[in-house]
C-alpha cells in the first residue's frame, strides 16, 4: 500500500469517496426531476471515470473536441454528443468514420457548419443528428434569437445528411436560457418541428435545472471532482472536492511568503471565477492566500496565518478550475482513506482537434 | 510536402527560420559580451531544439525541474543547471542518480535546502554544485539581502556534500539585480568566497545584461520562440515570433465577435504580461482582439476591424507566453517557407516533478 504521504509533489490526487457521492448526487438530482444527464467528461478525461457515471444512470456523454471522442468512442461509449461547431475536410472525414462506430450527434450554430456536415454526410451515406446551439446570455457561440434557432432547425430539416436533434445551450442561465427556449420551442412548434432534446449545461446552476421545463437534458463536467470556482459560486462545498493537488513548500523566503513546488504548469493560471487573481484555496491554511504564479512557482501570503508552513512541508491545494488541471497532468492518483487505491491516465489529455 | 495549410487546427508551428536567427542573434549578443549562454529550455522542452543552441555556442542547459533534466540528460546534455529548491527523499534519490550521468548544478535558497541535497550528497559520495539564489526584486524564491547570500554560500562551503559555485537571480532587473550583486560579491569576497558563476535570467532584459559587470552567465528561454510578452515589453518584434498557433473561425455569432477553435487549452488562460486580458496578437486581423477564453474556444472582437473572417478561414495567433503554450501540447511543427519540414516530440512537457 502506498500512503498520500509517500507520493512526489506536486501530484494530482482524486478522493475517491468524494468522487463517488458527487456522481450519485447528481445523478439522483437528474432522476429525481427526471432529465437525462449527459456528463461532459473534458473535466476528467479518463474513460474509466465515465464508466462510473454511466454506471450511476448516465445517458451517453457530452465531449468538446472530436479527439475526445475518438478516445471514448474507442473505450466503447456509444452515444456521444460532441457540443461543438466541426468544421473542415479532415475533420468532418473523422467524424464521418466516427459515426459508423458510434452515435455521435453534433453541435452547429450556423449554415456553414450545417452545409459542411451535411455535404460530408451525405457522400458517407450518413446521416448526423444536429443540435442547434442557442447562445442564451453567455455571448460565446450560439444562433443569436429564438428565430435564428428556428431557421437553423429547417435547414437542418431540409438537408439531406443531416437530422434536426434539439436545442442546446451553455451555460444554463436562469435569466436568460428560460425565455429563449420558451419562444424558440414555440417558433419550432408553429412550424411542424420538434425538439426531442433541450440541452442545457454547465454545474453552476445543476441545482436549479428543474426550475427550466424547456429542459430534458443536462450537461455538467465539473461536478464530479468540483473545484474552487465551484465553492465560491455555492454550488459545492470543499468537503466535496474530490481533485486536491498535493504541494510541498520549497521556499520561505520571508516571514509572509512561501512558495510552493508547481504553479500554472500544475495549478493552470486561470483566476478564481475568470477574475480574482486567487490561484487557488490551501485546506491547510485556509487564511493563506495564493496570489501569483509562475510556470513553477505559487506565492503565497501567510500574513494572516497564524500558524506558518516551514520548508518542505506538504500542503494540499484545491485547484479553481479542475477540468484545465486534468489537461495538464498525463496522471491523476485515485485515494481512499488516505491510500493510493488506483492511478489513472488521463487518457484524452491534451486533444484539442 | 505537406503545406502549412493542410494542417488541421488548432496546431502548434514554429517556423525554422525565424528560431534559427533568434538563437543566432543571442549567442551572437552572449559572445560578443562574453557572457557565457545557457539556455532554458522550459521554453521548447524539445532536445532536438536544444541541439541547435548548443551548436550555436550555448554552454550547459538550465532546466527548472529534475523531471526535465532527466530527459535531456537522457538525451546527452553534460552540464545542466536545474535552477530550482530540491526537496525530499524521493527527489534527492533522483538528483543523485542523475549526478552520476552528468553534471548536475542546483540551486539553493535556505539551510534547508542545502542540508538535504548535502545529507544526500554525503550518503551517496557525491558533491552536488551549488548556486545561492538571490532574490535581486523578483519577490518570489531567493535570499532576501547579501548579507543571506553570504551567510548561506559559508554553509554551502562548510558542508560536505555541497560546493559553493556562484550567484544566480531570476529575472535580472537593471534596477535591483546590480546593487544586490555588487554587495554580495564584495561580502563574499571579503570572506575568501569565490563566485565562479554569477547567473542572471530572463529574456525580457537580454540586450542590456551586459550592462551589469558583475554577470557572466545569462540564462533566457523564451527568446528562442519570442511571444506577444516579449513584443509588449520591447524585446522582440512580431516578426521575429517563431511560434505560431493556427486557428480556425468556427463561430461569428453576431458582427463584431469571431470564436476560434483553441482556447485555454491551446493557447494557456494567461494574460498578456501577466495583467491585460487580452489572449494572444492575430496576425491577419491586427486591430482583432482576443478578450475572452474558455477551454476550447477564444472570443475575438471584430469591432475595431475593417475586413472581417468568415466561418473557416484560419488564422495565425502568436500567443501571450510561448513557455506555457509548449506545455500544452504533445507536438509542435517546424515549417520553412509554409512546408512542413519537421515534426518534434514536446519531449519534456508535462514534468512538473
Amino acid at each position: 500500500m502506498t500512503s498520500i504521504e509517500d507520493l512526489e509533489t506536486p501530484v494530482v490526487t482524486i478522493d475517491l469517496a468524494v468522487m463517488e457521492a458527487n456522481i450519485r448526487k447528481m445523478q439522483d438530482y437528474c432522476d429525481r426531476h427526471d432529465i437525462r444527464f449527459r456528463p461532459h467528461i473534458k473535466t476528467h478525461k479518463i474513460p474509466e471515470i465515465a464508466e462510473l457515471q454511466r454506471a450511476a444512470g448516465a445517458r451517453g456523454i457530452t465531449c468538446q473536441k472530436l479527439g475526445e471522442a475518438e478516445v471514448f468512442a474507442e473505450a466503447g461509449f456509444e452515444d456521444i454528443f460532441i457540443s461543438y461547431n466541426l468544421i473542415g475536410t479532415a475533420k468532418l472525414k473523422r467524424l464521418m468514420e466516427l459515426s459508423r462506430k458510434a452515435r455521435i450527434s453534433v453541435a452547429a450554430d450556423s449554415a456553414a457548419v450545417v452545409g459542411g456536415i451535411a455535404e460530408a454526410a451525405q457522400a458517407a451515406g450518413l446521416e448526423i443528428p444536429v443540435m442547434v446551439e442557442c447562445d442564451t446570455g453567455a455571448g460565446r457561440t450560439g444562433v443569436q434569437s429564438p428565430r435564428q434557432a428556428l431557421e437553423l432547425a429547417l435547414l437542418i430539416d431540409r438537408t439531406t445528411g443531416v437530422s434536426f436533434q434539439g436545442l442546446m445551450t451553455f451555460p444554463t442561465s436562469m435569466e436568460g436560457t428560460p425565455p429563449f427556449l420558451a419562444e424558440a420551442l414555440d417558433l419550432l412548434s408553429g412550424a411542424g418541428l420538434t425538439a426531442h432534446i433541450v440541452s442545457g449545461g454547465g454545474t453552476p446552476q445543476s441545482w436549479r435545472v428543474h426550475e427550466i421545463p424547456q429542459i430534458n437534458e443536462h450537461r455538467a463536467g465539473t461536478y464530479v471532482y468540483n473545484d474552487s470556482n465551484t465553492v465560491a459560486a455555492g454550488t459545492a462545498t470543499l468537503e466535496e472536492c474530490a481533485m486536491r493537488v498535493r504541494m510541498t513548500v520549497v521556499s520561505r523566503p520571508t516571514e509572509d511568503r512561501a512558495i510552493l513546488d508547481g504553479g500554472s504548469k500544475t495549478l493552470s493560471a486561470e483566476r478564481l471565477l475568470w477574475k480574482d487573481p486567487q490561484y487557488g484555496t490551501i485546506l491547510e491554511y485556509p487564511e493563506a492566500v495564493i496570489y501569483h504564479y509562475s510556470e513553477e512557482h505559487a506565492n503565497v501570503d501567510l500574513a494572516a496565518c497564524g500558524r506558518k508552513p516551514a520548508v518542505g512541508e506538504p500542503v494540499t491545494v484545491i485547484p479553481n478550475h479542475c477540468c484545465v488541471v486534468s489537461n495538464l497532468h498525463d496522471q491523476v492518483i485515485g485515494v481512499r482513506d488516505g491510500q493510493v487505491e488506483v492511478v489513472w491516465n488521463v487518457k484524452a489529455r491534451g486533444l484539442v482537434r
